[in-house]
């Protein structure tokens, strides 16, 4: 369904500079924009291309005030992009209300209104499933587990017993949430399995993706908190607690009670050990080891992971290091022969 | 149900000291505790939380002989606080000891004695289910596979064929054992891909967490020896052997034909090439990067990783670097002066 | 099925040195070879265990002509070895070709020739299934998905809705394909989901190994490109492209928009950072982290990578950082010294 461009502005809020009457197809990226489509500009460094790309149209920062394009100006263009894909083009999936009769459903379970339950998923005792949840196929819900609001499983993720999941929280395949974690007391040379009585708690908007794995408290809580993002193959270890709108990209891992403040950005592939604080607003660069704890509001990077401005030196400086160390070895010799000489004289 | 702190001396074979009849409710972290309730001090590092902690009562090592708390003093207060858990909060799962009839069981499978199998378990041809196995929802067993008395599988872990697992494993949901690895022979640019015709063996007494993969040999056998356990998301790559009691952290990796020795610790986000061999009781710190064969009874850091004491040194250098550099620099510009002075003379 | 040399090396298109009538069983590795069977030597490292080998005879490259055992000999070992398992040891599996009545088949699914479709599995509204499709217990195919012939998915194995599946792809179980992958704008402090309309698409021949992870572009699409092999645990983020014939060893990230050439191995726990371009025949060392584009048929390592070559000389002399800093000062000690003779002079 084509809007004009004159809509899209007023559904996010921006204003048209150019042709309010186009009418605009889709969005798509600036290189592989084609006509009729309309395109965005979120960083500065792509500014070169808004001329060249084929895009009909531009979603800008004020910083740009005019085009030979039409453009659309609004404070934050890459947010206007994600309501107009939204807007435009997402085909919001339906969900059956329905509940599927091979789905196992476990004594005193509770089912809030409009919850979708496919195939083949199963519900242990005592679970509460609040209003409007969607249980994909082969989806597993522990005893004692709740589920919020509007929350999606997807497919043959697993929630584990006594989790509770908040509102509209989004959990994707093969997610395995309240697993036991890693703990094992030492026993004369063997591991005595620790029993972990502890649970997760998943607060309201949290996204988990596909194949992270976030273990349950030995005792207490590992909690996830409201609006944090977590990637792919993440895993959350027993008694962490991840703040606020903090996100967590792909691959990165935190040991066993390690507390990350709110809105802070965890590249790929970051490693925090156990029992650290990372203060709210931090952002670590993606293959960071991180060994000590880390003062808010800072920008890290490296193993062990220290500022990211000296960090970056520290590299530079490394790739230099065999000529550095040739460097050495002459100036070594110089002073020998300097020493040798003021001996003679 | 409370007990005495005298019961739960003799149960872990302590002794008390103070008041034997204190009753107690359950087991808390020293930070979290309240009144009623037992924590522990397991690492020196915590002894001054000792008398601030609201605990009624403290397991602690015989290094602590007397506090104005009552204490339960014993050689392992960590082994002590994992048994006190067990015995009082741990709610033990009940299985039904039942085949549920959507379970679809292969030709000439054998079941043994008190064997739990939950909904939507496949379990193909000639496998082998020894005693009181426990199969939950959406778990799979390969062709020919023998999985060994008091195994517990949960939701959705994968066994492909061929595949021997020992007594009392526990396999975490989504976890996959058994899957052809990464077997590519080269061919004119393209790959063949190697058809994987060994096994995994999982001994007694393993456990492994979700989302972990372990590869089949390509021929003879992939081996995890008793007693080991294997965190989240680890990759154990074709014919790798990880010894007795050994502990990999999540995360880490394997590649093919590693040998790793027993009672050895692998921290977290660690990679271990292929064909290395890693002695018995070695630690290796998280997000190393090992590339050479380990001697037993070391510790090792960093990437590529080396003795700690000597890699932690190389790290306090590394955070130095750039003004080395400019020191280096400078003593070179001193040096030529110094040696234009003495040729002036 | 014993086999003659003979007959073997008529199978790999390889020539005999030596007793052409050779009875052989199998296929074993040089060190657990047992009489009877046949091994192979593909790296020159090994050489010197083609006489020790128990094995009654050995696959070898036409650098080695004659030795006390017969010899199969052929320019490429790896490939023959790889060809004689298929040849003689792999039982390929049996597939029973019909449609089990538990799976649960959409709206207007077209369902090719041949297909099997085991218990508990999954296809939503308008997917095509074509002609000998393998479809295990628990695998999920979501709407509009198209999977190419003779492609083979293991058990849980997931693939999202309007995702494109090659022919012969193997896809591993708990492998998550077109999941929404790390979209996430930025708005006031929260961030807003970012619907990914993109789509996936893997191309002929490719292997997913378990539990990785692929997500769908933003928008347009991510993209395995034909006889691609993903090891396991494997993060390929939205809006990535890989190459044809391209390895990823497990564990491997690639972020969002990654452009990875054709023929590219990529090691075991790399992290290529988004929007990168990696060249065709690039070889990246395990354990690497990538944070700039590496021109094509270069082989780089470290964090960041650079060329293998200069990493390993910087390797080398991180571990003499100690020693160094201390030669510097006492460099610059004696430095002092000499200008003070100097000035005294």
């Amino acid at each position: 369904m084509e809007k004009t461009l004159k809509e899209l502005a007023d559904h996010v809020g921006g204003k048209v500079v150019g042709n309010e009457n186009l009418l605009i197809k889709g969005v798509m990226t600036i290189d592989d924009a084609i006509e009729g489509y309309i395109t965005f500009i979120s960083n500065k460094r792509y500014v070169n291309k808004l001329e060249a790309t084929n895009a009909s149209a531009v979603i800008v920062s004020p910083s740009i005030q005019s085009s030979q394009k039409p453009l659309l100006v609004i404070d934050n263009p890459y947010l206007a992009f994600a309501k107009i894909v939204d807007f435009m083009m997402y085909k919001k999936p339906v969900y059956s209300g329905t509940i599927d009769p091979t789905a196992e459903i476990g004594k005193n379970v509770q089912l809030g209104d409009g919850v979708t339950i496919y195939k083949n998923v199963t519900i242990r005792d005592n679970a509460v499933i609040k209003d409007n949840v969607v249980l994909s196929p082969g989806v597993y819900i522990g005893e004692d587990s709740v589920i919020g609001s509007f929350a999606v499983l997807h497919p043959n993720a697993v929630v584990y017993n006594g989790t509770i999941i908040g509102e509209r929280v989004i959990i994707h395949s093969n997610a395995v949430i309240g697993s036991s974690g890693f703990g094992y007391a030492p026993d004369e040379g063997k591991y005595y399995n620790i029993p972990q009585v502890g649970i997760v708690i998943i607060e309201d908007d949290v996204v988990i993706e596909p194949c992270t794995t976030i273990s349950r408290a030995a005792l207490g809580e590992t909690r996830v908190r409201r609006g944090a993002k977590v990637g792919s193959n993440v895993v959350i270890a027993h008694n962490c607690d991840v703040g606020e709108n903090t996100l967590i990209v792909s691959q990165s891992g935190l040991a066993g009670s390690a507390t990350v403040g709110r809105n802070v950005i965890i590249g790929g592939q970051v490693g925090i050990a156990g029992h650290l604080t990372i203060g709210d607003n931090c952002q670590i660069g993606g293959c960071s080891g991180v060994a000590n704890s880390l003062p808010a509001n800072g920008k890290y990077l490296g193993t062990p992971a220290i500022p990211i401005n000296k960090m970056r030196k520290c590299y530079a400086v490394i790739n230099h290091l065999p000529e550095m160390r040739q460097t050495v070895k002459d100036l070594k010799k110089r002073i020998e022969e300097l020493e040798e000489k003021l001996n003679d004289k």
